[in-house]
Parts: structure tokens; sequence; C-alpha cells
């Protein structure tokens, strides 16, 4: 286990390297400066050690990997730079996000040359004849990426949610990007289109397990261990899974007791907290929450399981899903 | 003469017709419908085309240039999708802008989308070996369209402009599109490669004139021709070619007074519009400007001339470049 965490460790610090030896310092610097910006300010570098640990998999010599590491970990940065703008959020990672540092249209603009960047990445891969395999199955992913904000961003003005609706939504906004790391790198490393297509499965699946528990670490994680006050979903009437499953479950009193909440300005914020936590307590929201996070988790070990590796090999994968489920990494 | 400007319309037609044909029409509608909107509200096509005449002049069978065709359309669309945010431009072809019809977020996501789209258009073309070099073109083109873009954002803050500062930032923003629509088309037609290069600078060159004539126009033009009245670039203090040669040439005195206007509100359109032109008569800036004009046209003849195919084959592209200037098009 401590040689599994190792290998998280020590390809995200290959990766660092890797980051900091290719930076996008140039002219015009007010479009190239909050690119670096925000890949410097940082996160856990997941997505790049996923592209790392699936091509090592396969092949020890994962460097050849690095670039497609660092498209993977761009594209993210973009969605989170337009993001943050559509969202109207301020803040990234603690710090000012880009628009806010800068202002929109270096949001715009700066995020639009990362998208272009990503290509370039992803053309340096030494691949030859996998390039234009590489190049689809990330296409195709990127637009589901784009389809999932735009169903985010829908779904915030309609209150007729299906929950399988939802789980397609989170699908395709966090799960596949993580998908696609692993297949990525797998196609890197040489594996055969099965281990690719399982490894695929298998960031998937983990991935609606891992925004299944961001639900609900939101309204029920300890503040402490979650580094950010419970209820921010709440207070921004979001609705996650447990307001679903809250709706689906309520009798018509508490539905339209919910509905009305998540409707409502927020005055009284813990009032507000509290308010709704007395209505999924009452339906064992929380409960359903984790058991369908732990089933996705499953099916996402079962996916791993059939990759044909040994266990022994394929450990840090499995521990860094286990680790971005219980949120230590 | 007119078989030339017949090639133009049938050309222009056969990729209408493929666009109808591939409409990008699907769920979620609120990020595809803008997308087909803003192509079906149309422009002349000079950039799907120019890809179309570049293929045919060297493969008869120019219907394979149709997805790269497609994919510069759509390229080009996305900048004015996110540019129209950026300039804060509510008009886009006598139509609602895509973010004045819908919305801001709508303008970012939609117009994110079409640049993946791009790629996925680029992977349809059927040519094995060149798409590794269509792509690599493609994508240092992009990054020079958007540095385009921010140096024309930077310009507008700056007074210390030069000439030269200028025609770099047209050429990225505007003539290096119809430049890589030129390559593309050519490689996807079999051309080599110094006959792909002599069509880029034929077409980076043409841009630039055909910019500088832009340039003319909104300060020259007949209103009747031009379709727009006169003086909208004074108006909006935008630093052009004209301004700047006027600012080199002035003495003191007019230099001066040309900030003075170019930093001022504009009260009395006309009398601004005046009192602009009458400095840029006084240093005979719109001869600079037309001589400039020229002699980028006549490099750009002399790169198609160096295009090794007979005269009579080239005349199309001569005759669009021709009309793109006279803006008979």
């Amino acid at each position: 286990m401590n040689e599994a965490m190792n290998q998280f460790e020590s390809l995200s610090a290959a990766f660092s390297d890797y980051l900091l030896e290719n930076r996008f310092l140039k002219e015009p610097l007010n479009l190239y400066e909050p690119i670096d910006y925000i890949l410097q300010i940082g996160g856990k570098r997941v997505r790049p050690v996923l592209v790392l640990m699936a091509a090592r998999l396969f092949d020890n010599h994962y460097q050849k990997a690095l670039p497609a590491a660092l498209a993977v970990e761009v594209f993210h940065n973009f969605t989170l730079v337009h993001d943050d703008i559509m969202d109207d959020a301020p803040i990234r990672r603690g710090q000012p996000a880009v628009h806010t540092k800068y202002n929109l249209n270096t949001g715009i603009l700066s995020g639009d040359v990362m998208l272009i960047l990503v290509y370039k990445l992803l053309m340096q891969i030494d691949k030859g004849t996998a390039l234009p395999e590489i190049l689809r199955v990330f296409n195709d992913t990127a637009i589901l990426v784009c389809e999932g904000q735009q169903y985010d961003m829908d779904f915030e003005k309609r209150s007729d949610v299906s929950i399988p609706e939802y789980i397609t939504m989170i699908e395709y906004k966090t799960a596949v990007l993580m998908a696609v790391a692993l297949k990525i790198g797998a196609i890197i490393g040489g594996a055969n289109n099965e281990d690719a297509q399982n490894l695929y499965e298998f960031g998937r699946l983990a991935g609606i397990a891992f925004q299944l528990q961001d639900d609900l670490l939101d309204t029920y994680g300890n503040p402490e261990k979650f580094g950010k006050k419970p209820g921010g979903d709440i207070i921004q009437n979001k609705k996650t899974f447990l307001t679903l499953t809250a709706l689906e479950r309520a009798n018509e009193t508490d539905q339209k007791e919910l509905l009305r909440l998540l409707n409502s300005e927020t005055k009284n914020a813990s009032e507000k907290i509290k308010a709704v936590i007395n209505i999924y307590d009452k339906y064992e929201v929380k409960n359903a929450a984790k058991e369908r996070m732990l089933l996705y988790m499953q099916h996402a070990y079962d996916a791993l399981e059939a990759v044909n590796k040994e266990s022994a090999l394929k450990m840090p994968l499995k521990k860094l899903a286990e680790s971005l489920i219980q949120r230590e990494v």
C-alpha cells in the first residue's frame, strides 16, 4: 500500500517537473501569463497522474506519456477557466479565478488558446499509428465535457431533473475526462483495445463515484477533513444526487417544502441547511447516496480487475481511486 | 473571367449543400442550436471556398476537401462568436450576435464546442499520412489567430503601436486563416510542399491586403457599395493603418490633435469623422494605405504565380482575391 501511494507521489512529482520545464510563458504575455497562473496554482494533478499510471502499467518508460498528461491537465484547466466564468465563481483553489485576477476577455481568450495547446501537446505523442485513435477518443470526450456543462446549466432552470439524467450529467462533466486520461495513457503504453477500454470504464465509473462522494461530502463532510464548510450546495440551491433522491422519495408536503427551499434566496444559511438536511434525513438520502457511490466503486473495481495485469501492478490505480472517494489525496 | 467567377459560385453552392447536410443540431439543443444559428446566417463562405479551390487546383475530386472546408468555416465562426463577446459587439451580419440572441454563457460554451468540432471535422480528412501535417499547420495558425485577437485588444490601450506591429496583428487575426485554408486544401489535393507553401503565402499576403482595404473602405468607402456608413472605425477610436500612418507622418500639433480625437468620447459623429479625415488628407494617408495594399496584392500574385500550375487554372483564385479587395463578392 505504501508503495502504491509512493507511485502517485513519484508520478505527480515527475509531472510537476515536466510542467515546470514546459511553461507557457511567451508573448503576448496578456494571453499566456494567465495560462501559466492557472496551471501553477495547482490542484492534485490527479488526471495527469492517471495518464502516467495507465501508461506505466503497460510500459516502464512512462515518460513518453508526459505530453499527453500535460494535454489532459491543460484541458482540465481550460474547463475550469471557462466554467468559473459561466458559474460566476470568483475563487479557484483558494486563489482568484482567471477572470477575477485578470478580466472576462482574458478568461475567454486564454481559455481558447489552452484548448488549442491541448491539441498541440497531443500531436507530440510519439505514437504514429495510434495518434488518430487518441485524437478521436479525446475529441469525443471533450465534446461530452462541454455537453455535461450545458446540462448542468440547463438543470439549474428545471425542477423535473431525473436521477438518471443527473448521473449522465456528472458522467459527462467529470467522469469521462478521468476515463480518457486512463485510456490515452494505456494506448501510449501499448495496451490492447480491451485493456484500454476496461481502464476507460474504471475511470468513468470511479469518476461518477467521486462526484457522488463530492455531493455527500458537501453536505455531510467533516469540515476539518473536507477543507470547506458543509452546506455550500444547499446554499447555492444546487440540485445534487441528495436533492433529487429526496424529491423522488418525499411525500407531497415535503416535496413542496424542499422545492420551496431550493427556489428561495438564502437568508439564514444555517437554518436553511438544517431544514434541507431534516428532509434528507427523513428519507434516508445519505445512505442512498453512499450505497450508490459504493456500487459505482464496485463496478469500477470490477473493470480494473478485468484488465489483464497482475493485481499488484494495478494496486496504485486502485489506491488512487480509493483515496479519491476518501479524499485523503 | 466569367468561368473563374463561376467556379466561386459553384464551389460556394457545393459548400452550402454540404453544410445543410451536416448541421450540428442535436441534444443538448441549448448548446448546439446557437452553432447552427451562426453557421446558417452565413457570410460569403470565402474561407471554405479557398479550401475547395486549392484542392481543386491539384485534384478534380475536390469533394474530399469538404470536411476540411467545413472545419475552416466552423473555426472562423468560433472566432466570431468569441470575438463578438470580447469586442462587446451585439450585431453580426445584420443579425443578433450569439451572446445577444442567447446569453454570455451560451456564447462561451457553444464557441468552445465549435473549436472541438473543428478537430472532429479535420479527423474526417481521408488523407492518412498527411493528417499530422494538416493538424500541425492548423494548430499553429489557430494559435496565431488567438494571439492576433490579443494584440488587437492590447493595442486599444497603447498609443505607441508601430505600423509593423499593426501589420503583424492583422496578419495573425485575419490573414493566416485564409492562408491555412489554401494550404490545407492544397495538401488534400496532393500538392507538393512548395506549391502548398506558395498558396499559403498567396493567402497570407492577400489577407493582409484585404484587411488594409477594409481599413480604407471603412473611412473612404462608398456606402452604397460597401454596405455600411463610413467612419465606423473613427467613431470607435480604432487604431487602423490610416491612423497609425497619420500619427507617424504628422507634425507635433496634428499628432496631438489626432491623439486627442482618438481618446475622446464621440459627441458629434460627423464632425469627428471630418476632423480626423482632415488630418488624414493633410498627410496623404489614403494614398499610403492604397499603395501598401496594392504592394501586398502584388506580392500575393507573385506567390500565386510561383505555384506550378497553368495560369488559367489559377485564375479563379486570382479573381477571388481581386474581388475581395474590390468587395464585390
